[in-house]
């Protein structure tokens, strides 16, 4: 099977799965849910899930084990993207090619089926962690992996940057920080939370989160040169937008052939990083490559 | 000592305990953390955490093991205030006497050191939770119950018909669902999670699940009438808020006579359903009472 096709139907394993944990549209507050899952089944590429369950996996775990954790890192992305697109914030009207959630449900429901996510998430990995009472400490591991990457010294903090610095001119530090924490960091606790899961060696959690960095980090410069470059069908959202917004990245501070080097590097860097695992490790390969191909 | 220096101490105990877990304001994302500071400074009458302590005191339970659910808690409440202060949901300009968080830190910021709080909560409960090994089932159902109350079957939902209602008349049934959810809840979250934490039998959970249910909707009943009612300096906010927005409330519905007494049957429920825990129980006898006393 070719990794295009494994990438697919991997997506459609998940999204299928994802399916189990999507709260059912029905009571009082179905508009809520409504909005949850309008962001949810918006599509994307499911990397993060896809990630965690691969690395729960690849260390010898049960894949059954890692999916309610894969649902609830897909919920916490999916929320970020939500509250990243508000008037307030990135004020954006499309995202993967249908109009935002705020743009549909208006931005009060917006911020709530937002915060809804985020706590959904962490309702399901702990009612998950107490369904397995034998291997508690080990999902409660995991939840501290992906809560840390989702938080005020993760996720969110690059993203507080990320407004700060809009219209702003700003350096390769600051920038290496909001790329660290709005992408790499999620994508390192996807995988150190299913390889926690799957019972990981210290060793070979260290190998996949230095795998996780540097493929997060590439991904982020790829994404900035798509804005430049990609077509609007491709991405599913206005072309050019990081320029209208005057943001800094990697393209604007060290131009599109520079940047394409960096990302290279960072993939080789990636792939070196899980060399040990041989075969098992053809996935994670394979994916590496096409976060730079996926384009240019 | 007089119910209101107790509850004066309890108070500054508890805010004096909190100053530990809210971030050091340092490093790249300091405005966040300021923000976040900000409305967590803002005072308040910390009766969440203040409930979650004495739950777990009230058990039997040690007051040192509840302290850092307690701060998350409060986390919690804290950002659902700050989203809910949103031009997008309630637009309110004052909190508590001061500014809202996005009259002084801007809308994004707003949203994102309310997101902030919400995932920083769940990171000091799983980090508390992995500190004490031989309890970690017991902390996980404690932070099962947070999780719960303050979700889309809890606060999030009541937040959203709250949101949905804005300039309706409603019927008694959705002001309850709202009442119960988007107070009562977390207040039953908190006492839950308490008396869990200290150890808590069934029985006497059950009995402390009744008090919190009662006193949180008598809480509510009792806020409404002194919306209309209050001074504007006791409240620290525009006194006549929910009237301006048409909303529907208890005294709206059945006039404040008839709403004072419900909000008072409410208590003295709440009362009765914690009789047999004696002299152990009059901190909470009294501060049922007080829900009612403080104003009219």
């Amino acid at each position: 099977m070719g990794f295009k096709k494994e990438l697919k139907n991997k997506k459609a394993f998940f999204e299928k799965e994802m399916e189990n944990y999507i709260p059912k549209i029905e009571g009082f507050q179905k508009k809520l849910f409504e909005a949850m899952k309008y962001s949810l089944d918006a599509g994307g590429k499911r990397l993060r899930p896809i990630l965690l369950i691969e690395s729960c996996a690849l260390v010898g775990g049960e894949i059954k084990d890692a999916i309610p954790f894969a649902a609830a890192i897909e919920m916490i992305h999916t929320y970020s993207l939500i509250h990243d697109d508000l008037p307030a914030m990135d004020d954006d009207d499309l995202r993967r090619g249908k109009p935002t959630n705020h743009k549909v449900f208006g931005e009060g429901l917006a911020v709530l089926a937002g915060d809804g996510l985020l706590n959904y998430a962490f309702e399901l990995m702990i009612l998950s962690t107490l369904k397995d009472e034998k291997n508690t400490i080990q999902y409660v591991k995991a939840m501290n992996e992906i809560a840390k990457a989702a938080g005020i010294y993760g996720m969110i903090a690059g993203q507080v940057i990320d407004l700060e610095c809009e219209n702003k001119i700003i350096d390769k530090k600051t920038l290496d920080f909001i790329h660290m924490n709005k992408t790499a960091a999620m994508i390192i606790g996807a995988m150190r939370a299913g390889a926690i899961i799957g019972g990981a060696k210290e060793k070979d959690l260290e190998k996949l989160t230095l795998y996780a960095r540097n493929i997060g980090l590439g991904f982020q410069i790829v994404d900035d040169i798509l804005d430049i470059i990609g077509e609007e069908e491709k991405l599913g959202k206005n072309i050019g937008s990081d320029v209208e917004k005057n943001k800094s990245t990697y393209p604007s501070l060290f131009g599109i052939e520079k940047s394409k080097e960096i990302a290279k590097e960072l993939i080789e860097d990636a792939k070196d990083a899980i060399s040990s695992f041989k075969d098992k490790g053809v996935f994670l390969q394979d994916l590496a490559n096409y976060i730079i191909d996926r384009e240019y």
